[in-house]
């Protein structure tokens, strides 16, 4: 009877650990447990929002910390079948159960498992830090375990992060040497907001991303000259990292 | 004489078909009737936003409606001879008439026009909904029947759909990560503008993707300092549809 | 003697026909006219908006139109060399005379070099119309003579003109839509903004280019909820006509 | 024992040579004196911002000068060191001491070394031209040295030099005949912000980068529909360097 018993929790676990980490669109019920879970999490993203409007705060709080309770466990209980069930992960399989467990763990995807329910069980033990609870918003980066094309994505990321280095020290080259020049062009006419170099740096932040706030423009005619050209060198810091990442891809595929 | 009636009716129906659905640049009359169908969508799409000016529609709104009677009668009839001329298609042929008539009317183009011209009709029976009449704004998608392009594009957007989903899901949780970010820095200085997260969203979109109104700006140091780091991630955000796009293209041809 | 000096306007006239047209980097002198002739369109560039600033045309007015004087005979020159030497082209060589050059001016580039010296002698004649004097800016494009990249630009963007076509309806049909579901959104929040669809595609076009000026944004709930949809949208439209030119620019080399 | 002294300096020569020129990821001496650059390289301009913004000058202006000095002593001597070992670099061998160093000394990245700490001494002679302090900033490129991407990234832009040219005559072409329309059309209405030309070029320069600060934007509806134009037309000036970037990139690889 033990055997059998022990036969039943063997079989579970191949279950649940199909389920949860080598589900195949034929298996129909592992579909619907991811289903499931992508739409818990992204329901509580979206209860995470709404918590800080006040005005729904005010009416539907009650629920919204309710629904934060019923996710945690469920949230707790796929994580503790993943830990359970890693075991039958074939490159874990010929580890002993603790020492496949905790390796496993320390995989960052269960990491993040770990953090995004940490906080509401911390509570419980009197360490209720306010920053902790945005660690909530880590539920959302459980579901980069869903979509293959963000691993591709990340691996182009990788591939090209050399070039990408490149591009970062360019940007900050161009960034200094504009919010510099510009600091020097416009401090007298705006002290307030280019009084610093930091202060001319957010001018030319915006500027060099093409966002362009307007908050703070150039007034001097030779400010606007010169702004006119780190404007046109942002245009450059796109073709970059565009150019990377376009060539990147087609070299991926 | 039935027959010769009947082999004329056959001899409109394949003119009607070749003038509408399988016309070449040889064919003189179907590059008429082609370029009086284009110009009749622009005029009518120009019509509909002119209804909308108060000025215009002073002086001219009569003859805008009359010109709406006049557009809704011709694409009646051309979406009748469409109907009724569809039987000619190759793949249709095969079918009986009304069989094939259905299967036909339940294309997305035919659909289309249907619901391009029905709040016209509806209005007569007396359900004169105003949503309804944005309807007529699907007159516009007529348009996309006469640009193979535009078939290459849905391709290939088709083709990459999964590694879209994959920057959806990027741009997703830069939104999130930067407004939850955003929201804690600066909701006590501005609680007008980052009050909450969906608020401090607002912000972050239109910083992430480099769109930039400026009507809301962090103000505090802080808020500046992470402010011009999610400017340069939004980079990363034109970066990625961009090259997976461009990949897309070069692998279509 | 007429031998000789026909002999002499026959080499002066290929001689000319190689410093304008057929200039190699070899040839020091057509080298020297070719810089000459682009410093002189960027200086009648320069000089041409100076004279629109107030306070140096109060002060430089007279030097910048004895300028342009000097431009304009410069220009008559190179336009009469030009016509009288490419009966020295080869493709033109096998025609009569008057007819080579007929069909030599009848060139785009030469339609562009007449039109840019014609203001100034219509203003001799009493038809000095003030819109004639914008065709002035056309000096400006006589410089794309001197650029073989610009040759391989034009040849991708016909190469991909259909590709391109394809762009335009879709963006058409983002603007379209965006403003007229904003224009129902906002306007009765925001008439003087949002008070018809063309005011409304204001707004439309400098979200979706991601330009974003702010001098218009959208303040209820649901408008600025689509508002976002629309930035995102925007994404898009960029990432069209870009993968498009990419693709087109690794075909053509 | 002068010989065993003349082999030690030799010896010393080649390790400074190695540990700064020709380092290597396995010898761990080069790759600490490398990060210690770098480090003292970013700590610098962040130096040179903070002491812009006057309260942090009031309070630690000290201490930062302190540190001016200590990095100036610290890439003095490394200027020294790499003159003083450069005739150990291969193609520099087989000439003279002072030949191999003068040739040395007048490569780019040498001359950006000197040039970043020249101000200093300069100082001490009586020279303290502010414009010259600005030379500080040059200590940021010296990290050019450590990112060999930035070489393939300046080796594609060179080799799309011409087609780069080509942009730039097309985004110039665009300034020139968008801010002169807008100056036409807009000049009786906003005499302030387009009153001339160049004043009109600096609305045109932020939509056509789609910067968009909407410091300046056009109010009569002729020019709104022509600043909508420019918009369109400003995502082609993104998409020919950009599509141009990208292919330099594939050929590079």
């Amino acid at each position: 009877m033990a055997s059998d018993q022990l036969s039943l929790l063997r079989r579970l676990r191949i279950r649940s650990h199909d389920l949860l980490e080598a589900g195949t669109s034929e298996d129909r019920l592992s579909v619907v447990v991811d289903c499931f879970l992508i739409a818990l999490i992204i329901l509580n993203v979206i209860a995470f929002s709404l918590e800080t409007v006040e005005s729904v705060d005010a009416e539907w709080g009650r629920q919204l910390r309710w629904f934060d309770v019923g996710s945690v466990i469920v949230f707790t209980i796929e994580y503790l079948l993943r830990i359970w069930s890693c075991v039958e992960i074939p490159p874990l399989r010929h580890l002993k159960g603790w020492k496949a467990r905790l390796r496993f763990a320390a995989r960052p995807m269960l990491i993040i498992d770990l953090l995004a329910i940490l906080p509401f069980y911390l509570a419980f033990l009197g360490f209720d830090l306010r920053v902790l609870r945005v660690l909530r918003l880590l539920r959302f980066f459980k579901i980069a375990r869903y979509s293959p094309a963000l691993q591709t994505l990340g691996q182009v990321i990788a591939n090209e992060r050399h070039a990408l280095y490149g591009t970062v020290i360019i940007m900050a080259a161009l960034l200094l040497t504009s919010s510099t020049i510009m600091y020097f062009l416009e401090r007298h006419v705006q002290p307030d907001a280019f009084g610093s170099v930091p202060q001319a740096a957010w001018w030319a932040l915006s500027t060099l991303t093409t966002v362009g706030y307007g908050d703070v423009t150039p007034v001097t005619a030779l400010g606007q000259l010169f702004g006119g050209l780190v404007m046109i060198f942002g245009l450059g810091m796109f073709a970059l990292p565009i150019g990377i990442m376009a060539t990147g891809f087609s070299q991926e595929i």
